[in-house]
């Protein structure tokens, strides 16, 4: 799918300042992409579509979560969490994105999964760093993000979970599960 | 078993420095027994017992994990954690303790587990906040302990998780799955 034909699928379903966020995190896409390694054109693409179902009613995602056979944990955790893979889900029914690659790193965008793959972490790091994004500690994921892309997902989850303690809110065990598998790669790899 | 047998037995198998610490302990627990309704002859012993296998050489360790088929998930993580499911095995094995409360208030001191009990709980924080503990955050959690043993639990798990992502270590699942759990029960209680 050509980009511009892309984007305005996304456009109908997301607010104005969404659609900025987006920009953001393809600009960033395609620069981690080129920076690693990864395929630029699915690193576009999954930029584009990353947050398609995020303003969908939440009772519609849970029924989607329901239906699909999605993990049932989903809903016991907070509803941000719904629109990456329900977004999956609706990019492949209503776009046509066939591209399971693609369809990945949406669906993994918000919770990281054990074993991403090189596409998921560059969607994954641009969605937290792209230029519109402000809050403590965006800054040094940022950093790590120009030379060592781990380094830079690692931080970010740690952010996140760092961030969801602090409210005294569950960590979606997938997250967790993340930062172990690659904390332990990493101190294999030292 | 009587206190001074039991005292004596853990005395052989540990230092100076955490036989202090071990009756630090075992004030705690009979203390946050004594507040909380658990059975103050079982925290007394179970945290007498509690570092057993503290000392322990790594390879013994790791030997009865295998052996006993402890969840061998722990031979991928810090064998800081060993010492407390092979201590309920020791302890058990050793010193014929066969009270699986108290075994298990052994076995959990240091992850902790889905669903503890208030024995484990009371066992848990004593460990972590004994007069002898001096290290940040502990005096917050001391704190939460005079009123409310799930909140001061919390607390010392969010203080464990976050000094290990400091560290860039990964965190045993179990750690993180007792958050989780402590964390939406308390969420549904309020």
């Amino acid at each position: 799918m050509k980009r511009e034909e892309a984007l305005s699928l996304v456009k109908e379903q997301i607010t104005e300042h969404r659609y900025v966020h987006t920009l953001g995190v393809v600009d960033t896409s395609i620069l981690l992409a080129e920076r690693y390694g990864a395929d630029t054109k699915k690193a576009e693409l999954a930029a584009i579509f990353h947050d398609y179902a995020k303003f969908r009613p939440k009772e519609e995602m849970a029924a989607i979560i329901k239906q699909q056979n999605m993990d049932p944990r989903l809903l016991a955790f907070h509803s941000e969490l719904w629109h990456a893979p329900v977004g999956a889900y609706l990019v492949q029914k209503e776009a046509g994105i066939e591209d399971e690659e693609v369809l990945n790193a949406i669906r993994y965008h918000t919770s990281g999964r054990i074993g991403m793959t090189l596409l998921e972490k560059v969607v994954y790091v641009a969605d937290y760093i792209e230029p519109g994004r402000h809050f403590p500690g965006v800054e040094e994921v940022r950093e790590l993000a120009k030379k060592d892309l781990d380094a830079a997902l690692i931080q970010a989850l740690k952010n996140t979970i760092q961030f969801l303690m602090k409210k005294n809110q569950p960590v979606y065990p997938d997250t967790f599960h993340t930062y172990n598998d690659l904390t332990m790669k990493k101190e294999e790899a030292n």
